[in-house]
């Protein structure tokens, strides 16, 4: 149950309520509300007259359900916004992995070049095999940080496990919480004190419900501003890497206020039809992709099938922008 | 392997040959073919002078592969054409189950009224339980063939099991074969000695593999005319009713030569988010979309929850129009 | 709904209600009893008076469940008992494909060596390619009929399509729907007309509800001899075949009163588990197991690498004897 | 490759040659290893003539694989050893979790009355929802900590996310690492660098192949004792909560030197099918069971569905005992 309070009740004394009632106490829209279990199905009487409105629910998808906040929420990526009424699709680009300075130059010039504003790298890259590539860590994320710097570009990296969350938090503008830390609430639980934009990845074998609760770690922690992004499921089918599960995509933009963005590279997992599954994403009429793209993918670190070339980018930019329009979007 | 004879072969002799290394044989594009399994790599002996040209494949997806035949396939459904060149996405609508005459009479008009041209509806039903609807049968059939009649329309329906193949052979335009008939050979068998489009769904739980090498029973029989059909596969997410698999479709169109129409009705499961999936399908550049719609679903003998109303049947045309153009193609 | 009609009402009468109550009528330990869609919740006024007993069910498993019969159905195979209270597991031995008369000889001898009593061979390969081996159709029928006379053994085979399914119930002691063919309606309701029992194969991409609900396609037609075969579901994992599903035995342990047979050799696909494999099942108290063994697998047309050597075969009959002993049971 | 460096080199010296190859570097059995990626083929020019002994694999299942170490590893629980040729099957049991003092003394007293030795119980507990039940945390750490002083056994519990592993690895005799925790290097990272055993639950949606890399990463951080623990995966079917994968299991005790203990509580989710799953595992010749039991089910905080009662508890060891003996192992 979700209780919007009084406006007679200040912070102070919310956060008082909040504790004897076992809830969450969140700062909404300049309203104090109570988020309690879903199992709460009626106003406890203590709490009788101080309450203004209050939401009762099936289940946990409680602050980012459509019952709660209809429109979807916007989300502040410095001066762009997306989410809300905006319509813009935006565009994230760059290397799966951070790998040295002329790399990420590169590609920071990519994104620049094409009117775009927000870098992607990864860093601590959470790889399944202590054998492979483990990442820049500490010096990627400085690498990024200088691109935001010459550039003037947003940047979006990775976190892998909450040792570094802190870290991550520090240096990027969008704090990225991958596939197989979705679950991590040292992560969940750092990133809802946060102010910045959260990108939570579904995990490939993350039912839909528990993928919007995990969110719901971080919006009942008080940061309001989660976007999901689903990346592919794992199937039975393995001609392709993982399966991009845009019936979840329709099923989440119909019953969650959370915008979405689609990470199509990791679903395919090969180069060759990434611009076909960009097209059907924004088609959808979503809030932003991520495409990995790298100046060489053939010296690639960390998934050099599907990373796009430069020109391959360029191409699909170009290519999805009149989908974008002919749904009402615009890639930005 | 497949070998292409040379011209001075002609059917008779190449049908000798078949038969002597146990190979299909069939004539395509007017020339005698070979067929054999892809464990064969090199021309046996004697066969030598006489193949023209000849395939190695790593798998069984021989005649379907884009290596045998670069070009998609041109499928003739009456006077209209789909895949090669053509850009033609055909939308295909109807309702799950033939249910009486003026149920299909009115699905027929809409059908019309769009400026569309193939129906669809449901004779025998593969229900998986034997307490539902089990379909019209026969009679259904005769109902499709007066909306035939009467409105100039191609019909499509699904043939369930072995026992009446033959008569929905003679009664349909496209020969449609469900997801739970896929690997039935009393029917794959059947279709391969027509002359007719077949609609072949890809089973739920089937591969990409086994789908294409499915189409292969047909193909080698002797009918070129194949659809593939993705209509959702499942998985562990059960908030939707399958998971459409536009990974699985970006892999076929670049790997097969034959032309894919979806189904997103079957994939979601709800009418809610049908128009969405659709755009995202139309986008990818596709032969045809099946989209299931009923004058009054609300009383819909099967599928309740999934069919379109006809005012959404008709907003969703209007909806993936522009979608379609962004990406070059027609709906038709 | 169940109903078990008055003593007072003979088959004739019976039938003739079923007719009126669009309902399927049988013939079950000597009393009539009609069976309508699950969602009929009471009994209906016409037919008041008229019922001994009825069952209300909450899902289309109700001839199966054991709230219908709490104790497991019996089954004949000639002489031989398995389910109700035998605490018999039937150990069925035999090649994938029957391939020659010499190899099934050696086959059916080793089942009689072994004092066994069931011989299997596949004879309609439901192979998934064109180019593969398709088995020997009515000429291996032929060749197990001749086993089953020159040794007494019985014998069971599968069923690929509709189109021989008369050949098959013809010529087998157990008619095997395979998983491939398990929502076959040509196939089930040929079955559900005979008298002989019938092993139906859980479908790789089917739910535990839909499998149980192929098996009252059969129940409901008349043929109370209903096995269930579990052999392996399609999961994530591709390291084994498929994946050996026992909490869905379990389940249907509990819950239906079928008597079930477990195929580990198609789960895992690789003779080095099936032993480890074949305690686990038999651990469970079941009523049989399925074991894929060849003369010489190193030559095998079909599923060379999960079929046991006949020394393997007869190392693991000693090694799940001890297993079924302390459970309880005995491998007949 | 695995790298068995010749005597004369120390453990120093070994350390540097590690830090010049980009090699993990562990003393392993009294002799010095160097671990590279998988894909280096051929001892470099650089180590030859400093290598006793070398494994070439074809991926990075390296330490864990028995053709470095055939025999199974040997566990030391405290004075009690499991794996090796022990033949020892542990049996673990407990509450879902730890709730209070008196819920915990009377498990305790359950395990120690069923000579039994080592207690579980959840304090961190991973949930899905932020509005359920949290666990005691340190709380409940100190509770366990108390009953392993008052009853004499070792306890295991889960450490959920890399904040307080380190308070994990102080209070428990056995570290577990959760199904969703398996990908977290701040915890493998951690748990690589102490001596203690470490049980590492398999995602449930992750392949065999991620699961022994993980165990990888604590292999090759230094710690030897590695438990695997397969719970079940995420697959189509609903009816059960996970699917318990035994094929998994017979690959892991074909390919893996790790010894194997099975959670099937957490597989089926439902009391009703535990006891003859139990009994499946333990035919396979497993390691040790993992089974969840609580003074009383009906008001547990966690997993209420699942848990056995004590009385439950009783009969299970007394089921399972004569199964582990009839495969020569026996429950401890």
């Amino acid at each position: 149950m979700i209780l919007k309070l009084n406006t007679s009740i200040d912070e102070k004394e919310a956060s008082k309520l909040a504790e004897k009632h076992k809830a969450f106490h969140i700062n909404y829209q300049e309203s104090q509300h109570l988020i309690t279990s879903s199992s709460v199905k009626e106003v406890p009487d203590s709490l009788k007259g101080k309450v203004d409105k209050h939401w009762v629910f099936d289940n946990d998808m409680q602050l980012a359900s459509r019952e709660f906040q209809a429109e979807t929420r916007t989300i502040k990526i410095g001066d762009l916004t997306i989410g809300g009424n905006t319509k813009n699709t935006i565009l994230i680009g760059g290397p799966c992995s951070v790998e040295s300075l002329d790399q990420i130059q590169e590609s920071a010039r990519l994104i620049k070049s094409q009117g775009l504003t927000t870098l992607r790298g990864g860093c601590y890259k959470p790889r399944t095999s202590p054998y492979s590539f483990q990442g820049l860590g500490l010096e990627g994320l400085k690498l990024l940080a200088q691109m935001r710097e010459e550039h003037g570009l947003k940047v979006i990296t990775e976190v892998r496990d909450a040792t570094h969350v802190d870290e991550v938090i520090e240096h990027s503008d969008i704090i990225q919480i991958g596939a197989k830390a979705m679950y991590d609430q040292g992560i969940l639980r750092a990133c809802a004190k946060i102010n910045k934009p959260v990108l939570l990845k579904r995990g490939f074998g993350t039912t839909l419900q528990e993928f919007v609760q995990a969110a719901e770690f971080i919006l009942s922690g008080g940061n309001h501003q989660v976007i999901l992004c689903e990346r592919g499921i794992r199937t039975f089918e393995t001609k392709t890497r993982f399966t991009l599960d845009l019936c979840g995509v329709a099923y989440l933009q119909e019953h969650t206020n959370l915008p979405i963005i689609l990470d199509p590279s990791h679903a395919l997992g090969y180069r060759y039809g990434i611009e076909k599954l960009a097209k059907a994403c924004v088609a959808m009429g979503i809030d932003g992709l991520l495409i990995e793209a790298h100046p060489d993918p053939s010296v690639a670190k960390s998934d050099a099938a599907q990373q796009l070339t430069h020109e391959q980018f360029i191409e699909l930019k170009s290519a999805i922008s009149p989908v974008a329009a002919s749904v009402g979007y615009k890639i930005v």
